[in-house]
């Protein structure tokens, strides 16, 4: 099963993305919430295609509609329903595709588990359109997190061997104001050179990958248990059913490996609560948030749609095909998958304290 | 709630690290499976301290007891429960620490969420002791995927600063006979160094981490599914269930980030069924696998327990204080989280197939 | 959390009586259903307001829209979602209830519980119009087993006082033929009898109540394990979702309390393959099921809605009022829960067969 | 999968009726329960056998050993896992049975089910003494909850043909006292005649069912959820996986179905909170509690395991056998199955409350 996802809180995710629509449904959220539909319609942007040069001219307006659990425009306690109609569906793109089988996508998987019914227009239900769900759900729990303070950003780390500048350990919400851009990177220069790799690789008919750093400051503690309910374990699963994430780190991550215990160990020290001098645990000991900062590094592969030829099978005879994927693409999906990370954050932070 | 997951299996551990027991109960598991008590214990034996210079010299013989689910030498399709019995508690060892927080430990958070109430002997229920019950059942499971000829391997992938020699993209079955070792790694100078190295950090009361590469030969086609249910989104939530895990990458992971698409997109060719050319991918596409190999790279963090000198915080009076955690400890964990790894991808597995 | 049910299958339910729509997302259906548009809204009909005078003259024409997982007239395998809009809704009905409790409804827990935000008009998300969603759900459900010839009925055992003919303690297909009726009797006169019970309790501004027997032939052994996933255990919690149910009986159900053993066991005997004699256990042992029909039966309460004056409490005062619920309200609910105790059951097994 | 439950709070339940031992395991318990185990034990004494002439002679002490989760007498909030060794295992009382289906039990299913694999000694993991756990468990929920001032009580409602005095709709705390007898019931008149029909079925080689009625009172208002979360849905779930239970009611349960609506609906009036005059529903609106008594009745076959002369199968060969269970039987299990009910309402109260 792939669409429900039921911890304290529950999400239902549904649509293809050229289908009718795409949408989410959200169960066991507290009622009163006043929905800041601005502030939602302003986060299903930051996701939505067709914004510069760098994304995919594909346009699609994502205007979302409430269909249940709003009333006099506050949450009921009743599951809350969102859905985004399609309007965007140049299916014709994708007839030439039926039967071939694009490198790095989940044609074959899809085809083989799904027996020849998946939806294949536009990766129908495997499309990274249906995150726009989660992007839904994670400004709603922004919402309720920034009541208690707690705020979440995230920075465009690297695209390709372009890296902005390193925040410190232990970062702070001054931290995340500078952030907030459309293209959250601190240093300009590495901006303007990640822009460039991105439309060089676009005009290469190729795609770059990237890192995306993400956190959460005024952080509670106590969030998590050890094991199967660990702070990590939630949220990783969360991360994982973002297409295209191929690598999660927590705090100092990969760095770890090549690190001294003496090192690695944040030390304790007491100044209006207790706190660490550094964070390379990211916020977390033994499952459970410590109150710093949660800190986590994600690894977004290159687009696997890409204009250059590549070997694969046609599905139907077993027989080798060149293929090259035309169509409407996106040579770098980083900066568009930012807020569906940050979404799943803010996700992971409300479900624990729910 | 820390202690069960609930999947198409179930797992409930529980347990202390000082305490009367540590185990583990199995759910869901298939009628009529002659357990191998012989290969049981051989697994458990890998995980347990005290074999060699390199782990902490605390001895436990970890010999596991059924007491319930096997009847004749069979499961019987009832839930099936393993305790060990604790043989070894030094508890005075952890007396002094009743209070004092050890920097990189949970004994903050524990301290803070249960209210004082933890069992702070040795961690308690915080103990990487706990995963015995991880490696019993990824034992169990292991038995079940070898009567389809799915093999489970690893390799110790780096200690510190040194790295083995780096395997193929496309792992097979007769990379993991080599790997079939008590210091899993194919370069034996590599090995030399990378024990000479973590006795280097035990002499100076320090710890080193590392990476362990695990992966899963003869996979079948369409286990998990897009999104929630991923196959990555089950694994990392059992991988980061595991204590001391800072970082997963699926396939070639952070790597990624630096690639273009025509680099990283795995080709398909026609061989006796659908293969790719490399396995960057780590053997899963849209959340499901595809029939390569499984291959994930995972992150150790350095013991935590280290002997050197460190800034602590007295928890009763918020004094600062120092502190160096004296006692019986790993100066490097990596070797014996190596099948508890092993045993959370093989738990996955069978889940995903059950 | 409301909304969200998983198990094998998922369900997530949402909408409101008197807002935008009611609907279901279904996850973890199969891929390759071809969806018989007409019985599915054969089977929302059997269920909608307006049919006759036995019912609420309020019409609604629950009109199904599928708006995911269904490709060229096929299930995909991704979540399935359906909406029906709502057309008729005379809100102002409910204007002057908006602080009095009708006895008998959830107005006092829904108001306790959910700080007062709740859908007032026509119970919000706590209206009977919810279970739509599961009828539809059911509809899906029953074409699925249908293929594999499991069959499901039911007969309005009693209304108030009046009492159908008793069928036999082993139903049989030909039974379930016989009931396929707008209102499913054997006795005709029964029947007429039943009708004029509800008709004379409407003419007296009352309601009144009956039961449900509920059955499924061809049944396969082996659905269900002993404990927490035994049939009934799955079975009942659907059961108790609905609303208005107040009793569910497995087999001979109370009558169990008055037998001997002697009388209560079901004998076994062989005729192409093992049977038993009677079906006092309604087909199932120790939580399993054993190849006889399932049967259930299960009490609905008189519709809480009446014209006649109670006594009752307003909310906002605490004092003491007198309330008659005026509105469109059937005298009876029991004809239309009916396909709602076939649907969970359908979904139950489809459920346990996944 | 069957040992596992997994709500806000978790058990696994374990152990066959002539094997090692039986237990529990319970996850997510709050931390700082200082356990009182005089009254576990008591609890765990009401289940066990061999208590008098009105149930089985066999034997068995049902100590129960604490092996995690307990630290210097207070739970710790990690999982709490009780074992009770098995004293008394008179197996080759069963040796005959082995492929002989016993009438009203589950050795049909669970054979089919299991594949031949199930430990067939006194019904092994299907035994009724599995349920000693859920007793564990209860006593720990009733000990948090009496903290909170609820109560749970019980009484033996009928026995066969003989029926105890009705208590009024509305239960309240002395009720519950006048019934902590070791046979709960009103009229001590009717005790005798009850236990004068067990031991005359006992003599007869027979066995009889009965009812139980269960009760907590000074319930908080707002446990459960409309749907599948409803207060009835979670208990019924754990109701139904008691073995012989056969039929559940809620409030008036059966009788709702002839009654008016004026006559059912419970009219709300205003004394130090909103109450209701009458408590036909049992405590629950809209799946809510409403702060009245939580109130059910609970219908238990009659014993399967009779002495009497049934026809059967012998699985083995598909013949015709005459079949009497001999060994060591109760005659009506109502009086052992009493705690048990008692025990999964606490929990589900316990549950919804965390």
């Amino acid at each position: 099963m792939s669409g429900i996802w039921k911890h304290n809180i529950g999400l239902s995710i549904f649509g293809e993305s050229h289908g009718e629509s795409v949408g989410i449904t959200i169960s066991g959220l507290e009622p009163g919430l006043a929905l800041d539909e601005v502030f939602v319609q302003s986060e299903l942007d930051r996701r939505k295609p067709g914004q510069s040069d760098l994304t995919t001219p594909r346009k699609e307006s994502d205007k979302f509609e409430i269909i249940s659990g709003l009333f006099e425009g506050h949450t009921t306690g009743a599951p809350l329903t969102m859905i985004i109609r399609n309007t965007n569906k140049k299916s014709s793109d994708y007839d030439h595709l039926k039967d071939r089988l694009r490198p790095g996508h989940a044609d074959y998987t899809a085809k083989e588990k799904y027996k020849g019914f998946t939806d294949y227009r536009g990766s129908g239900h495997f499309s990274g359109r249906i995150t726009a769900g989660l992007v839904f759900a994670g400004a709603v729990a922004k919402s309720i997190l920034s009541k208690k303070d707690i705020v979440i950003g995230s920075q465009i780390l690297s695209i390709h061997d372009v890296y902005d500048d390193l925040l410190p350990s232990v970062i702070n919400e001054s931290h995340i104001k500078d952030l907030q851009q459309a293209f959250p990177v601190i240093n300009k220069d590495k901006a303007d050179k990640m822009k460039a790799k991105i439309l060089e690789a676009k005009e290469d008919k190729n795609s770059v990958g990237g890192k995306i750093r993400c956190f959460a400051v005024n952080m509670p503690t106590g969030l998590g248990d050890p094991f199967f309910e660990s702070f990590e374990s939630i949220l990783s699963g969360l991360i994982f059913s973002v297409p295209a994430t191929k690598a999660l780190e927590f705090g100092a991550g990969v760095s770890f490996a090549s690190m001294y215990g003496s090192q690695s160990n944040d030390d304790f020290y007491y100044e209006e609560g207790i706190k660490t001098r550094t964070n390379n645990n990211g916020g977390i000991n033994g499952g459970i948030t410590n109150g710093m900062p949660v800190d986590i590094t994600v690894t977004i592969k290159p687009t696997p749609s890409i204009g250059k030829n590549q070997e694969s099978v046609d599905m139907k005879t077993n027989q080798p095909v060149n293929l090259s994927v035309e169509g409407r693409h996106d040579p770098c999906i980083v900066p568009r998958v930012l807020p569906v990370i940050e979404s799943v954050l803010a996700i992971t932070i409300l479900d624990l304290m729910s």
